[in-house]
């Protein structure tokens, strides 16, 4: 019996851990390449010198892994670069802040801006202000993040983020503050990507953490004019990311590629292990243990995306790149949700493909994963394909306190889980498996 | 019946929540003070502006809270002011690295120090190491500290940050880097003091968190050579401090004097929530709530000392100007240990007198209050004037989560539970009514 059908052999009947029957292949790969790529590389912003390490660091790791082709493909981006940041506030109650820049925010003047602060509840709250308001102060979006298993309220907070500053700038604002979009009340800011409106004046943007949140309403309860100065001088210039891609050729279909992916770059506070370090690290050790296993039928693509924190420039360029390919995808997967344990399959197939979902999930069904429907995107940089007609599959994990570190300085290895780290592997290997080695057509 | 033979009797007779019998005391005035301390004034770093205006503050809320008598007592202090500081890992992973300086430290040439990293277990393994070990070389105590109910895991890792510099200087290191010592694996550092010894070469000692101290434990199991570039531009001056004292003068015997105290400085990382706005907000509530019930018969003298953080320093200038008055110093207590729930009491009484420590513990039983020993300090800055021959409650908290937040930017108003903040606050009453109202010589 062939080590690949033992492995699904015992998943079938039950017999879990179906990998511990199988002492080749070394379960613990995922932790030690996100282990390896947050000790040895750590923070990777894209296109800066740091992402460019990491991608040499994955190649070398794809070449150590057996992986029979690795490459990679660069493209153009705009660059960003942090520099330093101060808010104080100036009076009544002199203090300061902790903030962070949001990811593309200009600096200010040298001098720094200095205003006075007025706040809304929400971006909603900010869009029915009026310009007397709002003109020449900072605006303070003060929104708080609940917590769930999907991350489902990240989205109706994370537009202040995206947003805010187009919004208050429309208004004559000078500045925009937003309280972070998070779950936690450690005193860290959340950074994250947000955009300007070539129509709009472009002005500064910055998170403060929650604590300091907190505090500044609690000031605005005490008075009505409270003055606040901002200061930071980061760089806007043109740069370069890159997507490293590395295959396990197929044996009998080497042209129908099972593309799996995760983003190799990260922000720049952390050390990028939850966000996406541990993705990195299953993908690239399913190739590998499938390959170690048996190679399988169909081509195994792994994907490194480049820049997808500054929005998902990578999956655009590999979109572009594969234009020609795509219709031989035959599907697509995402690891982007830190590293809790996986509890759901969802897909999107066509229709005739529904029982192979089925198929799938029951294959998992011992490490604790239900069938969910049949509307999911992907994942963040494969969600490019979809529009294409590449068939995804999500692999949903537990995110509950994944926005207790998302975008902090506290996205660090020890917040990884190594044994929730195996059930996504163990879950990973399964669907990979499955579709490699079947001639399925999921677009059915 | 007067309300504060009410609260006492009601207390005894088990029928908690006495004070909510008394619907004039206002139970949250504890967390009220510590809010608006917090917010108005935060971080208050010894001998700065902010603790000036800390000082402020606290004789504006005295007065408005009834005190008889406010005022200040100010004294010289060696000042030192934080300045901006970086630690990066140069090869070969390059990567910044989160740190604090700890309070004191020099800071480094302006170029930095670049050097080669060599790691111990504790203070103790690098007091047993050689010079061609450590010479030329940061040293990096990588010490775990352990958590409990009282904080007794914190006197054993914090000698690495008092002393680390000067033990690592003795055999020619250019400087030191802790672990922090905190329970938390929160990316955060924790500052504090250290020392120089005037016969050992003055060298930069920081902190880094401890997600840091783990990633440069593993880097070094990658590498015999790790090279870290330290910059930090601190500042040290002579400045100047204050004690701000309170009284409520006592109806009968207003010459003996029942002390109760916190210290007003924190550090200047959090908004010193915990350490120790806390405990100014209790015993500046307890002054005054005692007098709204009915003037005690003994003075309460409320000091909120200066400078506690550097070492003591109110509290040594508090007993040199006070040395005359000792002998009337009848008790002393201070809060000082976060704001968890009280559940013990412990004394250092006379030997007659330590059924008086019983009787003050069964009033506070049904607070969940038990009876510790007769070996305690009374808190940091009180332990000062044991020598002297005065009396001493500790009222102990429960610090298990204490060292999460402890001189970490996490130490701030959202870590304080009101509701514990309630029963302190119930708990300093009944102790310092039950002093303040007897005649009772505890040094017998
Ligand atoms: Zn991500
Ligand atoms: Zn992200
Ligand atoms: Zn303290
Ligand atoms: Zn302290």
């Amino acid at each position: 019996m062939k080590i690949h059908q033992l492995l699904l052999g015992l998943s079938l009947s039950g017999l879990f851990p179906a990998l511990a029957a199988t002492p080749a292949l070394n379960q613990d790969l995922a932790f030690e390449l996100v282990a390896s790529l947050t000790t040895e590389v750590g923070p990777r912003i894209a296109g800066s010198d740091a992402e460019r390490r990491a991608a040499d660091w994955a190649v070398r790791h794809f070449k150590a892994l057996g992986y029979d082709k690795v490459w990679t493909e660069s493209f153009d981006m705009p660059g960003w670069t942090r520099g330093q940041a101060s808010l104080e506030v100036m009076s009544p109650f002199p203090q300061p802040l902790v903030l962070t820049s949001l990811g593309g925010s200009i600096g200010t003047p040298a001098q720094g801006i200095t205003a006075d602060l007025v706040m809304f509840d929400s971006i909603e709250a900010l869009q029915q202000a009026n310009k007397a308001q709002v003109e020449g102060k900072i605006v303070f979006i003060n929104k708080a993040m609940q917590k769930d298993k999907s991350g489902s309220f990240y989205g109706q907070v994370v537009a202040a983020r995206a947003r805010g500053a187009v919004e208050a700038a429309k208004l004559g604002a000078k500045a925009v503050v937003i309280r972070s979009v998070g779950t936690s009340n450690n005193r860290f800011a959340h950074t994250g990507t947000m955009k300007y409106d070539p129509e709009v004046q472009a002005i500064p943007a910055v998170a403060v953490s929650v604590p300091d949140a907190l505090n500044l309403a609690r000031m605005l309860e005490k008075t009505d004019k409270l003055t606040l100065k901002l200061q930071m001088n980061n760089q806007l210039e043109a740069a370069k990311s890159q997507n490293v891609i590395a295959e396990i050729t197929g044996s009998e279909q080497p042209d129908e590629i099972v593309l799996i992916g995760a983003h190799l770059d990260s922000w720049d506070q952390g050390t990028g292990a939850l966000d996406d370090g541990a993705g990195v690290g299953l993908v690239m050790a399913t190739g590998a243990l499938l390959k170690q296993q048996q190679r399988p039928k169909r081509t195994v693509r792994v994907v490194l995306y480049g820049n997808e924190e500054g929005g998902l420039l990578g999956a655009r360029a590999y979109a572009a790149a594969h234009q020609q390919e795509l219709a031989k995808h035959v599907m697509a997967a995402e690891s982007d949700f830190g590293a809790g344990k996986i509890w759901k399959l969802e897909s999107r197939f066509g229709e005739n493909a529904q029982s192979f979902a089925q198929q799938m999930q029951q294959k998992m069904a011992h490490l604790g994963i239900e069938l969910g429907g049949n509307e999911t995107h992907g994942g963040p940089d494969v969600s490019v394909l979809v529009p294409a007609g590449v068939p995804v599959v999500g692999l949903m994990q537990d995110g509950t306190d994944y926005f207790d570190y998302h975008h902090t300085p506290n996205d660090t290895l020890d917040k990884v889980d190594p044994q929730a780290l195996k059930q996504n592997l163990q879950a990973w290997l399964l669907m990979t498996d499955t579709v490699a080695n079947s001639t399925v057509d999921l677009r059915k």
